[in-house]
């Protein structure tokens, strides 16, 4: 299965086209395709537009309220609750971190937790919002569940992604990782190119480790048993309980405060996907300046440091989303052919021509677009 | 090499004399005392009495200050930065914990970071502090640096610990864990034990994979090179990237914020070590029992999810802590006999008869406390 490179700008217009016809305003467009060509850039393919399916189904399904309105149901100066009533995650996820970094700014912290959500694309996105406003910032998600805790054979926990930004020169600390060994999107890319998955990845629905990206993925969908495997694998000698650990760390902060929809009953006739979103100002720990040289020291030394055999560099967070932005606005973004079949349906179902954004595309043949990759 | 049982009583006394024989107050003694003490009835014997060593050199080196007045150099409603001034951990660990607790009663939130401070032993036991105030607690620490980064090959993060612990039924949640692989502590078990590291711990001085204890941590004491793997090994296949970037978030809180020894330039000179201490309180975000009683539904659906084949057991963090707790108030602390020769010679050094608590022991005799394990 091949890729297809497209110019940032013509996926940006299927986007914003796609989603108005859908009925979001243009704000929301905006927020809704920033979040999915974020991960894109960031060579973060498995939520970049190869989600749109699933955004598809769950507009089909009724599942993402398009017209959901969400409310503030508790609120401190340092804290809220937010209850999405369904919306779609990336327009309620934005006005969440907004309301963190206005609480951050006032009081120094600002928590926001969110229920009754969907999928909200990457983590990363909001953490670099508070980033961007010169904030660290934290945020995080439950989703449908596929982590199977140590010594279990049921997903209970979902990929549960924890991300981390902070002010650094000259690029910021950028970190965005699921806390399972990798996402479900990952299998899903898998999948699509008929490759067998890594050892130390996934189980089976007995509880076994399996290669087999087809069956796990069909066992998580219907809940017979089996998923990925937390960080640090299936057993406590190479850490398994620590990455199930801080998948219950992601579960508390959006479910479990919010007294939202816990992953293990996601996607149960409503998504009750629950997230979080935090805010920090360097500036309640002193000099907010002399706190981010010190860190940009830090994360140079990180770099400098000597490589290991049959290494050439030593990355910091956030660098390889540097490099990937600027390999994809220059070269155009790569996507999975079978991911352009995707967005042809979801162009149909929204009612535009697919033509326009993809000319007479058929998988496997070379087009306009087409690039080796 | 044997263990030798001990009771708690006994050992809590030894530990409340050596420490009031150095020259700590009682208050002091018992902060001290507690925390040790609560990492060997935790069942996290790398804390408990094996580091009395670690404390007897750093006093005796004078990078443990036993008179240091810790300060706070900057304060706001829901924050604080203390210069621990080279005072003992534990000592400055409780009392920057009280702060955060403190902070958080009032304003919802309260988070404390420490700069030039000294081993602070498990980091639960701050967490715990906060939970057992009906908050959510969280505590980390660097230290001399242990974990490579992934691609390097010369140790530039400490074990980097993050402990979490919120109030639950019918006991809390508890996470306590290093973001490397495994901390230093079980190296120097497997190397007193003279037993073979496991694959997928530690890296030689070329940044190759290495099961020998002793070269590893001699190197790492020489920073030649080599050290342990963070959390998801060495590679990015496993989610090496993503150990190391908990052990970032660890260096954020504890030496970043608080201009703080980097763990790269920790126990260069003096020990430099930082922590961070965060209180929340749940009441910011609704009604605290509901959220409390929602936690302990999830954990117990956790634990009565079905079984991976071959397993007899789901646990919820801090679950082994309390079973371990039972074990050891019931049939004493088991202690290495190495551990106990380190033992005497404290108490030798301190001015103590170590007679008066271990009679006549020698490493391989049975004596009064001697029981199998």
């Amino acid at each position: 299965m091949g890729y297809v490179k497209f110019p940032v700008d013509l996926l940006d217009r299927f986007c914003m086209t796609a989603f108005k016809k859908i009925g979001f305003n243009d704000d929301e467009c905006r927020t809704i395709t920033d979040v999915l060509l974020l991960a894109d850039l960031y060579g973060i393919e498995s939520h970049g537009m190869q989600r749109l399916v699933r955004y598809h189904k769950g507009i089909e399904k009724g599942i993402i309220k398009v017209d959901a309105k969400p409310e503030t149901v508790f609120e401190t100066p340092v804290s809220a609750v937010v209850d999405a009533n369904d919306a779609m995650g990336q327009v309620v996820g934005r006005k969440a971190m907004e309301m963190a970094i206005e609480k951050a700014k006032n009081t120094g912290i600002g928590i926001v937790s969110v229920r009754n959500s969907n999928h909200y694309g990457i983590a990363g996105y909001y953490a670099k919002m508070a980033c961007d406003a010169g904030l660290m910032g934290f945020s995080g998600t439950n989703s449908e569940a596929i982590m199977v805790p140590t010594f279990g054979r049921l997903a209970m926990i979902g990929s549960n992604p924890l991300a981390i930004s902070m002010p650094a020169d000259p690029y910021p600390f950028f970190f965005d990782a699921s806390t399972t060994v990798v996402t479900r999107g990952k299998l899903e890319m898998y999948n699509k190119m008929s490759k067998p998955l890594p050892d130390g990845w996934a189980l089976d629905k007995n509880g076994h480790p399996s290669n087999d990206a087809a069956d796990v993925l069909s066992n998580i969908v219907a809940k017979n048993g089996g998923g990925i495997m937390p960080l640090g694998g299936s057993e406590e000698q190479s850490g398994s309980h620590k990455g199930y650990g801080y998948g219950m760390l992601c579960e508390i902060f959006s479910s479990i405060i919010s007294l939202g929809t816990t992953s293990n009953y996601c996607m149960k006739g409503r998504s009750g996907i629950c997230h979080f979103f935090a805010a920090i100002n360097p500036a309640i720990f002193g000099d907010a300046a002399a706190i981010k040289e010190h860190l940009s020291t830090y994360l140079r030394e990180l770099r400098e440091s000597p490589l290991a055999d049959g290494h050439d560099r030593i990355y910091t967070h956030g660098e390889k989303e540097i490099i990937a932005t600027e390999d994809r606005k220059q070269n155009g973004v790569p996507v999975n052919e079978n991911t352009v079949v995707e967005m042809i349906r979801f162009a149909e179902f929204v009612g535009m021509d697919p033509k326009e954004y993809f000319g007479d595309f058929k998988p496997g043949e070379s087009n306009m677009f087409n690039q080796n990759y």
